[in-house]
């Protein structure tokens, strides 16, 4: 692991690291914000998954979550959205290849064998973050904005136990059925639809749902929300009688505007979650 | 007046905007933050001067500062830090140039006519924004970071009563000391330094000092503490019995992780100045 920066902020540190990972197969850059605390104990750790066209900086710089995570003493970690690198496959269009990741296990040529970002999030990284950081890895939430918010439902769900809470941030929901998904999934999966139910978030609540607190904000001037189709999880959420709370904020964008403004409520609602036992 | 973007914030408005301005003689971006209490009822400003590089941008989506000034019911005004366009000169260092007005009125060439930011802050922009917002202008402060602060520190001081508190992150604080200033006002004033005088904070602290609280913090760490020389501007403070707080913040450094972590802090300070009557 070699650092790439370290900043002090709200009394911890805001890190930024590279290593080479065993999923992606390649250099991987993320953040990570350690509280003042983890100087002392380990400290619970809350994942945030970006958007399209993100990397571990958009979210460390922009969302103002640092201060809430120092107030309550929780370690946040800031991934990015895919592979990188001059060997790495790429498209033109900004919501395919690097910056779009999707967090799923490619298994189509040419992205595979580099976009492995579910496995990345799930095994490589935080096996990383556990040698190296003083993080109480039986202690995590996570949470997402966008295309980052459909791999943190998805992740939540797909890995029962490992979360303790998850939260989104105008989240993709039901990707077999948008735009925002359909033509990724395709890319990365193949053709064979079955494959994609693991990686659709309404699909997987009508299945198994989340055994935890939910909670998802969108903005009702979401210039996407016809490709995030909230109302599609919506629905799976009340008919599974899931534990949760989904928002519809009156005015509010797909913006970091938005997510800043309501990031001290997200992360308050994990550290409840991740302080609860 | 153009309106470039709105995005809906911690109740309010982040707006970016652009205007013909008669002091630089050039189109000027800037953005304006305003709580929701601007929908019935003129607000406080409070002016956000950016450092080298900046534009109007990097404070308004990297400092937080608009949460403080929401709970506060304060506008915030994020300027440019320079003119711009294809016939405004540059120059090929980050220092001079584009990004690097440094708040004065150049009178020399190639810098004369556009550079004349002291105008465009102190006369034009204010101007502008009263005729096209619900601003009250005579609950004015005044804030900034790196060449920022240097630009807040000075205008509150040349500016008498126009502002009622001044603060600062990092500021440059005696730029006809430093290599953060000499080389800039020799280009944009020409080599009489008589006429640099009125740009050094604490020659002006020592001359005249300012009519109000003064706050200025800086990072222990900062890797440009001595181009910024806070001793300089301490000395002042202190020989003038000047009203101020100036702190050291151990281990920080220059970077908006520093200003943001403190930007709670500088908004509540100049929130008191500014309801004070």
């Amino acid at each position: 692991m070699e650092i790439i920066s370290e900043n002090r902020a709200f009394g911890g540190t805001q890190g930024v690291y590279s290593h080479r990972s065993h999923s992606t197969h390649c250099e991987m850059t993320f953040g990570l914000f350690l509280p003042e605390e983890a100087q002392h104990t380990p400290v619970p750790v809350l994942w945030y998954l970006s958007g399209l066209t993100c990397t571990h900086e958009n979210a460390m710089v922009k969302a103002g979550a640092q201060q809430w995570a120092a107030e309550q003493g929780i370690a946040l970690v800031f991934p990015d959205t895919s592979p990188r690198g001059d060997d790495v496959a790429d498209d033109d269009a900004y919501d395919l290849g690097k910056g779009a990741g999707f967090y799923v296990n490619a298994t189509q040529k040419p992205w595979a064998p580099h976009f492995r970002m579910w496995d990345y999030i799930a095994e490589d990284l935080p096996s990383m973050l556990q040698e190296e950081f003083a993080l109480d890895m039986s202690r995590q939430s996570i949470m997402g904005h966008s295309m980052g918010g459909h791999g943190a439902l998805t992740l939540a769900m797909g890995l029962p136990g490992r979360y303790k809470s998850v939260s989104a941030f105008a989240p993709i929901t039901n990707p077999t059925a948008s735009d925002w998904g359909r033509k990724q999934l395709s890319a990365y999966l193949g053709d064979d639809e079955a494959t994609w139910a693991a990686h659709d978030a309404t699909v997987m609540m009508r299945d198994k749902g989340f055994d935890g607190p939910l909670l998802v904000d969108t903005g009702t001037n979401d210039q996407f929300i016809d490709l995030l189709k909230p109302e599609a999880l919506a629905a799976a959420v009340a008919e599974r009688r899931q534990e949760g709370i989904l928002r519809l904020q009156k005015g509010y964008d797909h913006s970091y505007f938005f997510v800043s403004t309501f990031m001290e409520e997200h992360i308050a609602f994990h550290a409840e979650a991740l302080y609860a036992d």
